[in-house]
């Protein structure tokens, strides 16, 4: 057993104090897992567009002062009464969707949307209200479960994957969101088939995730679309067989473009960018008849999708994926034994185009804003 | 041959002079099928919500004079050259959604609606562009391909179906539209599976038809939701279990109601009223993680759906239905056989609640806008 299991544990954290203020580098002092949780000593986190959408306050669920950060991975440093699944030294990739496999959501065969920890993960605390986090005595919120942004964490044992210890944690951190989330709503939602036509608006790391999963798939055509010409060298390395910049079409819309290069529409679309305009075009550049649009990015608050209800029964279906709708548990120790093994059609390793440290969260995020960073991931013991 | 074939026939058809005025009965001049089409001496044809729509002027496409009717049947009078499917006495029912079975949508094995006479169609005009219809010498347009409101029409070769001979027309007109249109989108687009919890909204024909369609699959549930209280007799003798009153819910929306009675919501729901306000709670009626909404109803021309999209990426998915997803050549065929042998899972002659005939088709449009109308058809000989 760990010398600190049981104790509280005092580590560095990024702190996000209040909306739109810079993350403070803290010293937190953790408290032991309790009974269903886990302790986590995380080495690798992604920064992802939800943690800098949350940090901007715009998030209406948003709580404060709180420990962002979900896209994690690491090793258990103990587990509480009655874990089993879990121990000490397992390395793991944290799950903002958790797998509890015994809700009625895991247990209907049709959804990846585990409910058993979802009503306090929101709020910000574990399941049993309350939090693991203080600084100077003050309580951190959690933050989807996970808060991968502080050296130790806790979560639910629902909120976490044990994978093969080989694993490069650098890299495979990232298949606890964005990768997994593009990637699994080709193969998992949308269930693209060989020959297919698909188009994926935005290109940044869940766009290119897309591609691959369409190129894994044996898509016919890949079309990217990005209002950037500079996505359209990052598209074509991961598979894209086309690019579209959507603000250089003159008077013609990006779904006349589309429409035009497909003979009639797409069989598959994919937003990307969580900008509602975006989710109509992609619904409207879909095949009559076939065409299926999902929805993967995440709006800002209050905005709704619309469009003419004729789009749906002429056809055109509209949905959403989640995570990829990849339950965590059950798939993730695959895909990370074939990239282990160098047999996965996802290139994790060229997702990471930055890098940073704990001590320098907050440049991740100004990464994240400039057009050429894919993922950025911290080494969280620096 | 028929005495009259290759000749213009003269006849009675209920002609729209302008839009929002009652039907003209005219003498009128139906000119003999050309090549590729079928001239048809109509039985029996029922009225629906989309003729009254196109007759009110809303419909951006109507296109004044029109002989109107869609969901009609009749026999076979004469056939235009190359035309080898039919021949003169066959019973058939006219197919407002074609299946000519070579176009890339009836091949595709996606979608049941073929483009062969698509567009001519949306134009009131033959596939040559021309019409057949004549009163005092001014042309009058063609309506949905099929203009049964005439005692004899010609439509394209893709536009019936031939049946059994014994099949009782002044019911199976009906599965030319309304009963079909509900029927099929519960076993064909959302492909309703055993125990499944089903919400119908609004129960005319058409809502009848889904409950019925949920029935034959064996659903858990079936919620059949109207703003008249009168449909709670109607849906429960078609197999409703349930039935909610929207407008007498105080201050819980139909949304809530609906999830407390299900757990969590329904999977499967159905709009049948066209109003997009009702298709919006439709959807969000739907189960977290699997629930499904089938749009059927036709709404005003401009009106949009609108959500948000959390309610997509939460698994909801939001798909449309257009006669049923039914290919009227392969599939009605065994639909009329099981109705003429007693064996049909649609009780098709309770649908009937009215009758009028096509000198006073007027009258049919006054019962239509009654609350204890479900269908009214009409006797075309009279």
């Amino acid at each position: 057993m760990s010398s600190t299991a049981g104790k509280p544990i005092h580590c560095k954290a990024a702190v996000a104090w209040a909306a739109a203020k810079p993350l403070s580098i803290e010293d937190v002092e953790v408290a032991p897992p309790k009974k269903g949780e886990v302790r986590v000593k995380v080495t690798y986190t992604g920064l992802c567009h939800t943690d800098a959408y949350s940090l901007s306050g715009s998030d209406p669920e948003g709580a404060f002062p709180v420990i962002l950060g979900h896209e994690g991975a690491g090793f258990v440093e103990s587990v509480g009464e009655g874990v089993t699944e879990f121990k000490e030294g397992d390395s793991v990739i944290l799950l903002y969707t958790a797998e509890c496999k015994q809700c009625k959501f895991c247990k209907s065969g049709k959804t990846n949307l585990c409910q058993a920890v979802r009503a306090t993960q929101g709020q910000g605390v574990m399941p049993d209200k309350t939090v693991r986090f203080k600084v100077k005595g003050q309580e951190i919120k959690h933050f989807m479960g996970t808060s991968s942004f502080s050296q130790y964490t806790v979560v639910s044992e629902h909120s976490l994957v044990s994978v093969d210890k080989k694993a490069n944690q650098q890299k495979t951190c990232l298949l606890g969101c964005g990768v997994t989330t593009g990637f699994g709503a080709v193969t998992n939602t949308a269930k693209v088939e060989e020959g297919a036509t698909v188009a994926v608006f935005g290109i940044g790391c869940v766009g290119l995730a897309v591609i691959e999963g369409a190129k894994a798939r044996k898509a016919s055509k890949i079309i990217a679309v990005d209002i950037n010409d500079g996505k359209e060298s990052w598209a074509k390395k991961f598979g894209a067989t086309d690019f579209v910049n959507s603000n250089k079409l003159g008077d013609q819309s990006v779904v006349e473009k589309l429409v035009e290069l497909t003979d009639g529409g797409l069989d598959y679309t994919f937003d990307c960018t969580g900008n509602v305009k975006v989710m109509r075009a992609a619904l409207e550049a879909c095949h009559k008849g076939w065409g299926v649009s999902t929805v993967i990015g995440v709006a800002a608050a209050g905005q709704e999708i619309s469009t003419r209800p004729f789009q749906l029964v002429t056809g055109r279906k509209w949905q959403g994926s989640a995570f990829g709708g990849v339950k965590g548990k059950t798939e993730l120790p695959a895909m990370v034994d074939a990239y282990t093994d160098g047999k996965s059609p996802i290139k994790l390793d060229d997702y990471v185009t930055h890098e940073t440290t704990l001590s320098e969260l907050q440049k991740g995020f100004d990464y994240m804003k400039a057009g050429d960073c894919i993922r950025c991931v911290a080494d969280m013991s620096k």
